[in-house]
């Protein structure tokens, strides 16, 4: 672990990852902080405590105040909200694609949060992700790449340490083994960064 | 609803709850704002969506990041921090002698919150609570008052009228029929509370 450096966690199916996503790169240059970035998988982890969707759904009462939390944040930063007709989506080809793009990650991941939640598109959709690709200015021949079994096999490690860091939810953010968890922690993870 | 007021959910085995509580009055008496302290209990809520105990114990992980979440928060407001042995514990009867004590319900709130999580102690034991009582300047005649029918009725009706308003954590905070979940949206919720 380098000094000033923060993993940054994300699933393109997570609300609050599209939060995050769309500010924290320029939040770490303002402190000279080195961020990774670091898509995994919630399924596996929500699968491993039995659930088989988003909490946002097995709970009606979380899922509409998270839904309304959204809004007001959106509201109160200028970002547009619009919310996609499936929730959560499938965001395996996003992840394997964003994992593809290498050091474009970050314009990918964006264009896909706002394809998601500004524009309510369907990320795992083909013609989607490949307009995600246009917006960012990436090759079509990244789709290919994805698929690869050396892409591939990267997300499933990234996901297997994302667990092994206690990691249960996104966005969040490791500073070595430290953990902090959700959009509203950013803030104290990127002081962390500098303190250590 | 009257206008520059905040409707404050806490339930006592709430962690969370506790940062809340030892915060709120400062902050919306600097804002003009009247506070209603609304003790609910989320025990029933929780066994409505199926869990038999905390969410905290139930899913280790998050459970293990909520304490080193309190622990880095509390550290960063000078307030104690001591795990109890017992978590979540009952918070019944400190819920129907809050109702009781009427309007120094915040003093002995404070006072319940500090026993249990700066030092530990067991709230549904009667002599923690005789303690808190006398920390709060109250009389230990509340204990018999707060096994009334009435107080008993006005926490049940309390935790319904928390389940219609879409309450499914705490701390909470109401502004009409706005609702705002978690310490991390005290501010969010008191800036609302200001402008309606």
């Amino acid at each position: 672990m380098s000094a000033r450096a923060l993993d940054y966690w994300f699933e393109f199916a997570s609300t609050y990852s599209y939060l995050t996503t769309m500010r924290i790169e320029d939040m770490a240059r303002a402190r000279g902080i080195t961020l990774r970035w670091r898509p995994f998988l919630l399924g596996p982890i929500f699968a491993a405590q039995g659930w088989t969707t988003s909490p946002f759904n097995l709970y009606p009462a979380k899922g509409r105040y998270m839904w309304r939390d959204m809004e007001r944040l959106c509201a109160a930063r200028g970002l547009p909200l619009q919310r996609p007709d499936t929730f959560p989506q499938n965001g395996l080809n996003a992840a394997r694609l964003a994992i593809a793009a290498g050091a474009d990650m970050p314009a990918f991941c964006r264009a896909v949060y706002t394809a998601q939640f500004a524009e309510g598109a369907d990320i795992s959709a083909l013609s989607t992700l490949e307009k995600c690709l246009e917006t960012a200015g990436l090759p079509l021949s990244l789709i290919e790449r994805a698929q690869s079994p050396e892409v591939k096999q990267a997300l499933r490690d990234q996901t297997d340490t994302a667990i092994s860091l206690g990691i249960f939810g996104a966005p969040s953010f490791t500073v070595g083994k430290e953990l902090f968890w959700g959009d509203d922690r950013l803030d104290q993870a990127l002081d962390h960064a500098l303190r250590h």
